[in-house]
């Protein structure tokens, strides 16, 4: 049976990413995002389940500089899971009762309008993750009555939930990777995307500009990008970056290989199919047919034809 | 006496950047970077400190989130302050009989090396922040023997000091900005940062290079640029962007106006001096003199002149 | 009366391009474009008419070359004259009895599908310009038959048409330009056209794309664009350009001011009507409302507005 | 022995190209470029030498004109030649006694300084080539004294020269092409420079900044360009297009190919050897090597390497 790491405890939204990706998998909760993905390179795990985009559980920033630094990782799947909030409390606790609050900020801030209106007088007290919080309000004697956390977590530490969908924005999802180490990529859909990390040669003025036109000039969009501080001093920056299309098609294989030539480094981080379907908005002349057409031109008219 | 709102609780490293910033000020604890924003808003302090970038007490992206929506606020300066975790235990606490550890997850992954070679078995715990993790040791009764945390959480909560500097990267700084009600510009010093939202218009392809040549047009570098999806639905995004210049600084006020033009809508959020001292890179033909030689030779020809 | 200079000889599309501009104003043919705008510059006319695209009777690099040179000029008007071809002999000729046919050699190469139809066994002779060889055809014992002209030439030398529109494309056109000395600027008419001459500061890659990103980013549309020698020695190179739009247009106005800065030095040549009337597309965000608007709005936020 | 066609007559700076380029070919004179080039395509001459470039002796337009419509050819080398003008009379005649010279306008704008000094009383008339002018004054019983042509017309025609060099700017040459019929490409030598014709797909805002875009990206430097209508309207533009490398270079392939992908139509008219042996400047991560390193990058991360 495969066994995945995941950034727990177990109730996390990583883990019900997780369910969701691989409903037989074992899943191995790690401490941190840094530790599942350690999991990985050691081959302690076939593969990781990490947060990467809007998580609650952990900032995102951390998913980005762990697949950055350290032995390369391949990003093989990407899960969304709905940002969901239930009030967790043990059973038999009543609404009336609840006066401390065990969650993690994000979540309370997810949270004022319910709380304004049900619990305008309970305290409520910040854990580190939500899935934390509904194991420690499950404790024989806490001293918290209640979690709000993903109603995963009740599942997992024998909660019930006084009120679900408790969040102010119902829409809200958070984006997960599936990890593996490195090997065949994911096979290309037509909807897929493809990350990576650039750093710039030299931090000179317009080098973003340089980046961004090796994609736009072959019609590839982006969907991503950040500017990180590569750690190595103040003002040295990289570019996490994931662009639409997979490497197999050569619109996106053409831009690696003009950023691979401009850049100082290029980490290819994976191509896989996006979980949220939206095919790739192709402009005219960027086609797969296009490319293969120039190529066969090329060849004729090198070989001395018209 | 000024006040000035914080994200607390009390010994965070927001709590020194403000004591940085702002030595004589007031400062007033708020549990979320939204509930400090609001607090300006509201006009219940003069001003907020609030951490933007790398920070360890949460993610940038509450902090870039809350000054892009809401009512509009104004970043008046930029305070930086080393990353720098200590041991916090409480008086008479010996390195032997530390057991059990209290933390946030990114303190701890920073100062794995020193826990590896010091305190081997040791067990680590997550708090949400660290300075959190310090008032909790600092309880009487308390179930942890220690607290990795800033070392103003020591001050601020009775703690002492078993080691100091015990993080990985010495060179680890955190970004705060320091948020006023709208109203007068922080004054030109010729070392500024301009920090906005822009919101593309449509979702086309090549909406973010339209955005970045109005920029590199007029000569104006990036200092931080990040997608970011409205809220809206998958796949609408704006982007934060800081940019080298003032906007009393001709280059940067018509790179402005040309996105105010371009976008859907763009939000200034202020012009203030850079905290790391790096001057910009001028590129020739884009200076204060250029602009102002340029409007002169407009008018002249307008006129018929030559 | 206003004199004009223009390309002579009596009888070119020159002299018809001149009579079209303005009717009741005294035509001074002169033997070059540089005669004829040396006159302008030496006030002994109040202007001149010149060829600048597609002419028949001589390179318009002459033209530009002149424009971009010596004391500076105003373009003021262009005018657009169908190119037509007539077969020119004195009165009595039949075209049983045309043998030698002079012409200039564009003028030939235009009607040979009618030369070969209609008089197959002709020779054609060469002469400088197509008036010209109207000019010889009229002298009293000319050793030629017919020439290849314009009408209005058969009308100043009292030649005869035999056929006329012989010339195979029956769109062509000539562009002439109407230049004065510097002074007041033509009206904006929100149907015009503005020439410069822009010379790049140093020969570096990338130094066009810098030039034309001046333009587009302020979404003006270049109609002509010539790179151009500047005599200085290979390899450095001068750019004729024309674009839609007057410098009374802020897009306009702000995009020769980029140029400005960016160039080594700008000519600016005139904002005048297009002859062909066809209006600008404005890009959204380029209008001059959208610039006005921008304006205003940076105006508020250096004020500490919103 | 192969025979070239070349734009006569006999005697003009571009016989001097042809017997610079292929001193024991056999010339032939045809009276129009379109007349040599169609001599070509008809497989009468092997191929032919016609003027590209600040030409005296017809507009370079022409050139372009004929090589961008009809049956496709081949550019396989370039000619330099230096623009000299000599003052040509028929043996025996003296500075003095020349009254009546003739010559093409163009050689007359160069020599103005010389014959206000020299000849100031002679009357300039006009002829539509140097060599005919030359021709025309052996002739016994011409009514002119002198021609105004290159020194080869002077051999040709039998005068001789009263003054060489009396152009004004001693470092004018002319560019000339030799054409073949479609076959093979020129070897690379690296120094070459490639000639084609791009034909904008759609007439929209912005389609030479696309074209131009994708020389740039791949560090290909422009030696030239011009906008050119088709002919099929106004307003429908093509641009003719030199640039620097071969066809055989990874860079221009490249760029090629884009150019294939994004334009309604490109015609490759050649690579070939730069007559000025001026290499190109190959920016940081677009050499071969770079291409090459690039391309086995894509293979290796594509089969799941790293």
């Amino acid at each position: 049976m495969t066994t995945l790491a995941y950034l727990g405890p177990e109730g996390t939204f990583t883990e019900a990413a997780l369910r969701s990706y691989a409903p037989d998998a074992r899943g191995l909760p790690y401490p941190t995002v840094a530790a599942a993905l350690e999991a990985v390179r050691q081959a302690h795990v076939s593969g990781a389940v990490v947060p990467v985009e809007n998580s609650i559980e952990g900032p995102v920033t951390v998913t980005l500089d762990e697949l950055s630094a350290g032995a390369p990782l391949l990003i093989t799947a990407e899960v969304l899971v709905p940002v969901r909030f239930a009030l967790l409390v043990r059973p038999g606790t009543t609404l009336e009762s609840v006066k401390r609050i065990l969650t993690h900020p994000v979540a309370h801030a997810q949270c004022r309008t319910f709380l304004a209106a049900h619990l305008p007088h309970a305290e409520v007290l910040q854990s580190g993750s939500t899935a934390g919080a509904a194991m420690t309000v499950a404790e024989v004697g806490s001293p918290y009555d209640a979690a709000i956390a993903a109603p995963i977590a009740g599942e997992r530490y024998g909660l019930e939930a006084l009120a679900t969908d408790i969040g102010e924005r119902s829409d809200a999802v958070t984006r997960f990777l599936v990890v593996r180490p490195p090997g065949p990529l994911s096979a290309a859909t037509g909807v897929d995307r493809t990350s990576l990390v650039a750093y710039i040669r030299d931090d000179h003025p317009g080098a973003l500009q340089e980046i961004l036109a090796e994609f736009s000039v072959r019609g590839v969009n982006l969907t991503w990008i950040q500017s990180r501080p590569t750690g190595d001093g103040i003002g040295r920056y990289c570019f996490s970056i994931d662009c639409e299309g997979h490497i197999a098609d050569s619109r996106v294989a053409e831009a690696l290989m003009g950023l691979r030539r401009v850049c100082g480094h290029v980490r290819f981080l994976g191509s896989y199919a996006r979980a949220d379907g939206v095919a790739p908005a192709i402009r005219k002349g960027t086609a797969e047919a296009d490319f293969t057409e120039a190529a066969g031109w090329l060849k004729r008219i090198r070989a001395g034809g018209v």
